[in-house]
């Protein structure tokens, strides 16, 4: 198959890869970006500035010029606390629908600004679907936005965007997305689902470094979103309208970070854009997903819910297996993997993002036979309450 | 004289210098510390974390002990934000001491956080007195919390913080101090001034690059500071809990950012901690304000408030002088300064901190009289409007 893998070169410094949702392993070229200094004030950053934003608007594609985007400093919770400070009016509603912890901190969050929320919880991975939705905002009416979460990464679960969001808009309400993890490598039409803002981060499927995120929402939004925020440092309609007015960012930016950005923004514009960045990534988690299952892993999810993202396992039922080891045994081995974040079942997670391409997934996988073989696990299935589980969703 | 300078190499990439209060021009040692990817949840980064932790406090001196540090992503605003956010209690009153545009948006986040304040605004420069500030304490009692900016970096003033603080602990109300861009290099005597809480940034006189800041603050406040945050992200208290509890960052840290600051934490430590640093930057400051003053320039502050971080400059009173020319113009000679701050009368500044010592500091004058020179200004001097704002702070 031709998967162009051309350009996908190991870690330079011999680190391991980072088998995780983010920080994830960037080219060396990325990191390059980042041996020089520059002044936040000078016109070259704000160049920079400007075309770091122009290029993630271009991502839209034609639906784009309704919309802008706005960088901000911080982690990619910062841009979801943000967006619900800003966006959602100081008297709006907002239903967060939660499957896993990152739904469950957007209702956090709301809670923490005092602002009315209901929170739809689908527990550890089952999908939020429209009818449910459009129940609860029939029977709601002081709904005013709904929060979907496009990736969830505890679970890995690509939830169902458009079907709710197209319920959301039937509805008269207005939708508001944290595609943090899925931005750049799973396509979202914003001609079709005309959200109000969304948010996703450097450090995801652009593959940048970690330390900034960025709204993209609809210009009218923005300039509706004057005075709602919470924090001076979170408010996106601040940020925009300073970075409109001159350029540069309100308070210091990032700017290495930002340079690193540039260059992965490039990169992803070379390798096809979000439909050849999914490709990659979709290839990874086959081969990878494919390799584990031959060993006896199971995933949580049914294929039809796996994102290309990230990948959840049960743990193995065998009482050889413990999870601290594995990971030092694959850590050994020059792969950093992630722990689950399920409350029912134990479980691990393996990324499919970041630098890193389907020769390196199977290596993965060879060093998790390798990890299995050390432990003593000979056989790598799930215990059968983990199986139930899985039961439970395909009904 | 006998400054040590050994270690100061020019920009390796032909940058221009950036003598600007943050970003600054940092060692390339510093940046190359960011030419590989971490795992924020593997145990290495939590190493790194724990040991920037410890570096930072360790700059308080014997104080320290009833002290902690506590990261925050973002830019020094965000550190500020959630400073005030944290240790103010919703029913709390702060006193903001204003003389520029840092301690404005103090009073700005206080409005914006809805929670009670008064502002104290000494206009562009002049300093806040300790003998004013008991007079205020003494008539309001709601007031809880006072705000001292250390070094205000609109003007480059040096506030008097201790002579401050005194007079607020003596009405038993607590000291909050936005050190963001004098901290490792200004002395301040924890065991003297028992400040609440203090916050600075990566990319100030430690010279680590954008991307965080930190608080440092009294164990026990740090405790009490619970539920207070009017934010999910910048919560001061559910940071320390959850790094205190499990070595990391709530969310994504800048991995990179924290590598680099690791390298400046122990060139600061190598070059003589705070005094060290401070004699540098002193030295530079001296240098270039001689030489400037040579050239006909001056100080908007007299030298007993002149900081070594940052020195304003009155912009010359003839017609042939234009900031944006002489901007460019030193940017050619590969010096990036800053504009002025001020409301009154025009001016720019020029920052001392970063890796320059006094021979870059030479060449900025150098720089400046060529400028000067190539727009057909003879005479530098500022216009008389600009002296007598300068003797109303001398009075």
């Amino acid at each position: 198959m031709g998967t162009k893998t051309s350009d996908i070169e190991p870690p330079r410094l011999g680190e391991p890869y980072l088998l995780t949702p983010g920080p994830l392993t960037t080219s060396y070229a990325v990191k390059e970006a980042m041996l020089r200094d520059w002044g936040s004030w000078d016109n070259e950053f704000r160049e920079m500035t400007h075309k770091m934003r122009t290029q993630l608007l271009a991502l839209l594609g034609p639906g784009k010029s309704e919309y802008d985007c706005v960088p901000i400093q911080g982690s990619g919770s910062y841009c979801v606390e943000a967006m619900l400070g800003s966006f959602v009016p100081k008297d709006g509603k907002v239903l967060v629908l939660a499957n896993g912890a990152y739904g469950l901190r957007a209702a956090q969050t709301m809670e923490c600004l005092g602002r009315a929320y209901k929170l739809l919880n689908k527990g550890d991975y089952l999908p939020p679907r429209g009818d449910e939705v459009a129940a609860i905002l029939a029977e709601d009416p002081a709904i005013t936005h709904v929060l979907i979460i496009h990736c969830e990464t505890s679970s890995g679960i690509l939830n169902p965007v458009e079907e709710i969001a197209d319920v959301v808009h039937a509805a008269g309400r207005k939708v508001l997305i944290d595609s943090m993890s899925a931005f750049g490598a799973v396509p979202l039409d914003v001609e079709r689902t005309k959200y109000t803002a969304m948010v996703s981060s450097a450090n995801k499927c652009i593959e940048g470094v970690p330390g900034f995120g960025f709204v993209i929402a609809r210009t009218d939004e923005l300039e509706a979103a004057k005075g709602n925020s919470h924090s001076l440092s979170l408010d996106v309609y601040a940020q925009w309208a300073a970075m409109e007015k001159t350029g540069q960012w309100r308070f210091t930016p990032p700017t290495h970070v930002v340079a690193a950005f540039l260059v992965a923004l490039d990169a992803h514009e070379k390798e096809g854009s979000v439909a050849g960045r999914g490709a990659r990534y979709a290839r990874n988690r086959d081969v990878m997903v494919e390799g584990m299952r031959d060993l006896g892993f199971e995933t949580l999810l049914a294929d039809r819910w796996l994102s290309p993202i990230i990948v959840t396992f049960f743990c193995p039922a065998s009482p050889a297996f413990d999870f601290h080891k594995f990971y030092e045994l694959m850590r050994d081995r020059g792969f950093i993997i992630y722990p689950g974040k399920l409350t029912v079942v134990d479980s691990f997670r393996i990324g499919c993002i970041g630098q890193m391409d389907e020769h390196v997934m199977r290596k993965v996988v060879a060093a998790a036979a390798q990890a299995l073989a050390e432990m003593g696990v000979n056989d790598a299935s799930p215990p059968q309450a983990a199986l139930d589980e899985r039961k439970k969703l395909a009904a």
